[in-house]
């Protein structure tokens, strides 16, 4: 009888990792049972028959609306670059930012991600878009005050304003409290923002170190690196996500494992914006940080692809450490999907009962998985996320047979809303 | 009339990069006609409406039957990796050479390669999978004598047996000659390679300085890096295709551009064996070589996406170098297809009347590309290689929305040869 209170789903016949057979039995967003030949009731049985299953991906650092500027401005200087994405960013309406966080949120849903940690402007407007997807997500209201005064106290009422927003939306998603970085925010605000955010209990984002002049500067300033300055202040702590952490030295490494902060790597944004490469994971890892993947926005890299990531991340952490047995599979697998999950709070990133039923159902027949030694590997090392069939999240089918509910409306209502946003500084 | 004799092909409504329209008319494998409005009669019209068009890419570092030891050993040290892959190479035999190059083939032809360059053992077994395939190739048989007298001998025999086998073959069939590496070929055999191959006007394929070790070792006996002794035996010429180069000196730059070599650059093999990553492309550029990009074997990187290598090189170089503005799109694009076609000597590589019909169509209906504010930049930095759509070759349609001729028996038939070998050694 209780079934029929609670939406229940019988995936049949998936593959593990290793290749045997798996049923998974799902009530109410949650995996119930995990085995062999379950017999269950379910309002629907879903066929896996010659399809792997993987647990759903976290992209750990998004600016999700900023994928209407995808491809407005490549291969520019860092500081050029930002002032032409800033001058079309000007523009950015309600509208604008809904399409794109759908956009965003597409995207994701089709190369398996189930939930993002996002940084942007009006937070009340992405929830509707990641409700309107069917995805987790959690969402962080900005501090940039670049020390103007009048600029510290709306962001705070920006902040309190989205926290107040946010208890209306489903368990799916969550607020978050972002100080953009050390060198944009005063400290004043950063201290309030950490003593809101856990006031209430929210998760804390910010950007730190990707690029060395931010160090140096914050050297200069306060002489001592930005990750010392915080941690100085009481910032960190296991409820902090820290995008970038790229240029850290031996003792930044040391505070962020000791606080168990979530380190969110961001390889191909640092790559292409020539951040630098040398992301110190094994360092990280050893310390005791929860070290994760993000893709950072696509106006900085220009995909949200966290299975193009973790490739990426994997074989540059080989090639400059000059050691072929770093990031292995099995970490990284980690990395993008458990990790991301308790980064972000969500009992999830695993198969296994009493765990979300994020998952995502793999299509093997392709080149990519021939021959089918090492599934992993294929999946990581040899495929792209064009192999992702279905999507799970929260216990509700969001993509099948790479169709996503209103994939058309999306992709065109995103190209219309770019156009427009630019028309407007051309 | 003469129509009658020779297949003629209309592609109408493609998109050129800029997004205008374009037809193309293609005789007998080469295109005769590139503008608006193109009115010709063909023996068959190609709607490609929605589509954009780009030349066919040129994969130009290949071990292409090794797509059967695909995720058989990752993460490993490379002398530890090298022994297990070894001893399963050891078994190899006709039927597994040619179904693992079918395999390749198609995994290429689906992500839009029109032509590779392969070294690897019984050349003409590959022949005839890429003939089956409708690709093009340059296949080199491969010296390795590793010192040993018999061997030095039987080599020869095998480049002379794959030359004489070479005449039966059509025109997109090209043989060339190997040196495995100035580390495993004696001195003697190198010389007589670049002889046998400047008198027979054949392509000379070798490995140098894939590793520092291999050049510390030839620093040691000869007192010299590998690139200055094979200069100083004469063997560099614009007719050398060197793979990887990824530790040059100055002077070993200087040569290579001097000498008009093509160099292939395998950016993730040499990240995922740990080689290293700071692949000196713009002081190759600059000095006069001509860079392209391959992909390496599947048993060391593990697939044969030149789309995917193309983004990890442009991403990988800005990022080392610290240089936003370095391997910028176009020259990506080129790198990938006409640079390709120069060192393969087939004029192809780029849209326009007399080159050869080697095209690509690229659906743009997906995430990636929207907005469509840039097409090269969605293609290369947002999109993956499931967005080919249609792939000629030749002037013939060798993959049309994304289906090939016989995929389902070159899976089968490559995951059986695969396991028989495997089974060999287990």
């Amino acid at each position: 009888m209780e079934r029929r209170d609670k939406y229940t789903l019988l995936i049949r016949n998936a593959r593990r990792y290793d290749g045997s057979r798996v049923d998974i039995h799902i009530e109410d967003g949650i995996i119930v049972k995990v085995g062999e030949n379950v017999t269950a009731e379910a309002d629907r049985v879903l066929d896996a028959c010659g399809k792997y299953v993987i647990p759903g991906m976290y992209n750990m650092h998004t600016h999700a609306a900023m994928t209407l500027f995808r491809g407005y401005r490549d291969d520019m200087k860092l500081f050029e670059w930002l002032q032409q994405i800033w001058a079309v960013e000007a523009h950015l309406d309600d509208e604008a930012i809904y399409w794109g966080t759908r956009l965003a949120c597409l995207e994701m849903l089709r190369s398996g991600t189930v939930c993002f940690v996002d940084m942007y402007w009006h937070p009340d407007v992405t929830a509707q878009a990641v409700k309107d997807s069917g995805m987790r997500a959690v969402l962080t209201s900005c501090l940039l005050d670049a020390g103007n005064e009048k600029t510290k106290v709306n962001d705070r009422l920006k902040c309190e304003k989205a926290y107040a927003d946010s208890l209306k939306w489903p368990d799916t998603v969550r607020f978050g409290v972002a100080v953009h970085a050390p060198y944009t925010v005063c400290r004043e605000n950063i201290r309030w923002a950490a003593d809101f955010a856990r006031e209430r209990n929210l998760l804390l984002n910010i950007h730190v170190s990707e690029t060395d002049k931010e160090n140096e500067d914050c050297m200069a300033q306060y002489g001592k690196s930005p990750v010392k300055m915080l941690d100085e202040m009481g910032f960190f702590g296991e409820d902090v996500i820290l995008a970038h952490g790229l240029w850290l030295d031996d003792e930044d490494v040391e505070i962020l494992g000791r606080n168990r902060v979530t380190v969110a790597h961001n390889v191909n944004s640092n790559l292409k914006l020539a951040s630098g490469h040398a992301f110190r994971y094994e360092e990280l890892k050893r310390a005791g940080a929860n070290v994760t993947l993000g893709t950072d926005g696509c106006s900085s890299s220009n995909n949200l692809d966290v299975l193009e990531a973790m490739k990426t991340a994997s074989l540059l952490q080989k090639g400059w450490r000059r050691d072929p047995e770093s990031l292995p599979l099995g970490e990284l697998m980690d990395m993008a999907t458990v990790n991301g999950a308790v980064g972000c709070r969500v009992k999830g990133g695993v198969l296994a009962e009493g765990y979300a039923a994020d998952l995502a159902l793999v299509d093997v027949h392709s080149p990519a998985f021939v021959p089918n030694l090492n599934f992993l590997s294929n999946l990581v090392y040899a495929a792209d996320s064009s192999c992702i069939d279905t999507v799970i999240c929260d216990g509700k089918v969001v993509m099948e047979g790479r169709k996503v509910k209103d994939e058309d409306e999306i992709l065109e209502k995103g190209a219309e809303n770019a156009a427009r946003l630019i028309a407007k500084v051309h």
